[in-house]
């Protein structure tokens, strides 16, 4: 196992190729290392000027006074040996080769690559790339790829053959809220692959769930056995991108991933236990709930519904994803009676027929989340009142009536409420140990996926549509059962 | 065919337990019907008030002068008789019967359903419900919901056997700017049932696409017959719910609908040219694109990314869904060997390499939609500009560097180059009638999904991933052949 430790925690960095000119590598890295607030010291490292941003600028690595972790190197791939050897002059043992220009231009290229790779190796460097988009560690204000997301810390870490698609996939997670911990845009895998970063972050104590995008594996073997070894301690989320004829010869000209037949990679890395998505919104998505919530003990679910049309859809949902609805317990069932219309539904989904009561949306769940019966919960229409109340009232003020009405003050009064709710939610999770999926159905513009609350054990991330929600529970049951079965 | 014209155009409306009363059914619909703006006359009837909102409130149906076109009544079901008996006695011949308590309570209700059933029948009166969460009918301002959504004018219409999700997806409508046409929660259907609507919907000129949300269908025959007249005009985009036993059981206490097996509606509906749809999500995205884009001629893409990535991604889920990737035409080729640098792809999908270069974007998306090897364009990373630009500037201030830009106005600035992208998307469809499938990727908070230009003869739907588009693009295919092999 490589030792990629000051890979992701640099106490010092230095950046060839350093720049203040903005649309350049060299600006992205280090402008964006100083600005992100990076927790240790940066070194510009530039022929062409003797400081940027008041920093002094060195023109050479072996000018810098005292050790540097971290080299990332953003000038073109001909200097590519001379900062290499820079590198070895100076004691660097890990250099991030942000350039691009190697084996995936051509025959030159993979010249150049092959060179270096024989020299990084000879010389112990641990060498990300070339052509990655960088890294990211939150847990040291680590912000160093070409995109300059900068999500929340958090337990989700991403190992990407496509720099972009992990970058767009930390940019969604920012706009929601999601906390990722590391990302690595692991680019040609020249020297580090993909299933070494896999093997760094199954020990990693700060990673509790690990995405994957691949397009393309060498050494099946090898990644198999660390996946497999991983799979038991976290979960690992992967898009195997190529999937097809057409996607593979994409691939290929992309990364020059040899694909193999796809049926065999989703075989064995199904067997090593490693959750197979189609999409990046997807993988996202089923991250958060694996990094938010307990995992379910079986495929019992219990559904609460506003509306029964959504009771009916979930339904066709959990069933066509192997997930069962056991019928209501007596004690549910009489409960429920002495509190509903006596033409309620009577069985799970229990629709609540639109009554817009408080208590009776909280003692339901208290009720379901409380049986035995059931392994989970999903509750549907968890933050919709808000928007509701605050239209019904303007709609009032609309025709000029209802003026002593404070619209703001409603809405902010109702949007605390509901946010109790999340917070009672995550009580119940802890109480209980089982997972609880709200959805949201009506959602605002601010709106973010995960909510979490002081000192809680776990996190509530608020679906929009009820499959979103089923698709979580489903992959966090089959992950549950493969844990089980293993153990 | 029944004539619903004045159900849907009404010149004047009494609502029947009308009231001022937030939270009161009477009080959603006529309120609502005054506060959006309905283009006639609008009359409370109640006997608790003498006016309400300053207008005269009536204690009799028949205490209105002129005629009534529409009535609806939010009075409980004990009432009903005697206000369907009033709607006889002033020769209303349109009622929206929003009280519930009749066959999906239980015996009782069923009687008085059948009673009412009976008399509406025999008076030729269309009776939309009972149990229904009411109608809306954009051309004329008609809001008339339990939900009060207000979605913007537009040609997609829906016809809902759940009243909360048929709002809801008018919900997601009007966040996303997708215009709607009309919408009718049908209720248990007592009279009036979901091919009435869709028979009327047929022939509605402002109707471009029609959506169902279907439990259960009574007259298989009837509705497959004007099923299949309408697919011929527009289409018509279903989720058919419970389509497992779970989920038939849910609706059977829902809506009471008796299920058939799914397997035989999922087949009707098909060869009726139905288009089915699992989620309702689904289901608006996809009329977004029917209502907005010109058919696809064949199954064959043209891709152009900024990332390599996600044209893998696309090209998957192209393969997948039964679409093709064509090689480059020769003279796409030449021109982008002149443009790019020379380890481009070569190769459709077109790796932009990320390339910063406005003229390189649009000038590859004209090769590509002027060429015949194409029926349809994707084209990923469209409005992420803005926020990258506003993103590295935003960096340099944050170290206290460049003070001349106002980021602001820069912002603003790419936004505005961003739209007039859009823009000269809708004329490359008009030029070229075939689709283009912008992905947008990064997303702003405040992204609708629809974009229209003035005048413009289409419209164009921004997706935020591929998979979006590609789903979008293989059922407008899909329905491309289906309108081929039937005409």
């Amino acid at each position: 196992m490589k030792d990629l430790n000051r890979l992701f925690y640099p106490r010092t960095i230095a950046v060839v190729g350093a720049s203040d000119k903005m649309f350049k590598w060299g600006s992205y890295i280090f402008t964006n290392l100083l600005a992100a607030g990076f927790k240790g010291e940066v070194y510009p490292v530039t022929v062409s000027k003797d400081e940027i941003y008041g920093r002094r600028a060195y023109k050479s690595l072996t000018d810098i006074p005292g050790e540097v972790d971290l080299v990332f190197n953003t000038t073109p791939a001909k200097q590519a040996m001379e900062v290499l050897r820079s590198c070895v002059a100076k004691g660097v043992k890990n250099v991030i080769m942000i350039t691009s220009g190697f084996s995936e231009t051509g025959a030159e290229g993979r010249r150049l690559e092959d060179e270096m790779v024989a020299f990084v190796r000879e010389h112990g460097i641990n060498m990300v790339g070339p052509n990655t988009m960088g890294i990211v560690n939150t847990a040291v204000s680590l912000f160093a790829t070409g995109s300059l997301v900068k999500p929340m810390r958090g337990g989700i870490s991403i190992v990407a053959q496509s720099g972009n698609v992990g970058n767009q996939v930390m940019e969604w997670a920012e706009q929601q809220d999601i906390g990722i911990g590391k990302f690595v845009g692991s680019g040609n895998e020249a020297v580090l692959m993909c299933e070494d970063y896999l093997d760094y972050l199954c020990d990693d104590v700060d990673t509790s769930v690990v995405l994957m995008y691949i397009e393309g594996i060498d050494n099946g073997r090898k990644f198999m056995e660390i996946a497999r070894r991983t799979t038991m301690k976290k979960p690992v989320i992967a898009l195997k991108a190529g999937r097809t004829d057409i996607g593979a010869k994409a691939a290929a000209s992309h990364t020059g991933a040899m694909a193999g037949t796809h049926a065999t990679y989703a075989s064995a890395l199904r067997q090593s236990g490693v959750i197979l998505t189609m999409a990046p919104t997807e993988m996202l998505t089923l991250s958060a709930a694996f990094d938010a919530m307990p995992l379910p003990k079986g495929n019992r679910v219990g559904v609460i519904t506003l509306g029964g049309g959504w009771g009916v859809i979930t339904a066709d949902e959990c069933e066509e994803r192997g997930l069962t609805l056991p019928p209501l317990p007596a004690h549910v069932m009489e409960k429920l009676d002495s509190m509903l219309p006596p033409f309620w539904s009577r069985g799970n989904p229990i629709d609540l027929v639109g009554q817009p009561d408080r208590a009776l949306f909280v003692e339901s769940l208290r009720l379901m989340a409380s049986s035995d019966a059931f392994d989970a919960i999903i509750i549907l229409g968890v933050i919709g009142a808000t928007k509701f109340v605050v239209r019904v009232n303007q709609m009032v003020k609309d025709l000029g009536y209802g003026d002593d009405v404070n619209i703001d003050d409603l809405g902010k009064a109702f949007r605390k409420l509901q946010f109790e709710f999340l917070d009672y939610i995550i009580e119940l999770m802890e109480q209980y140990d089982k997972p609880i999926y709200p959805v949201a159905l009506v959602t605002s513009p601010e709106d973010k996926m995960l909510y979490s609350k002081n000192g809680g054990k776990y996190k509530v991330p608020v679906y929009k549509t009820p499959e979103e929600a089923v698709f979580c529970l489903a992959h966090q049951y089959e992950y549950s059962m493969y844990l089980r079965q293993r153990s």
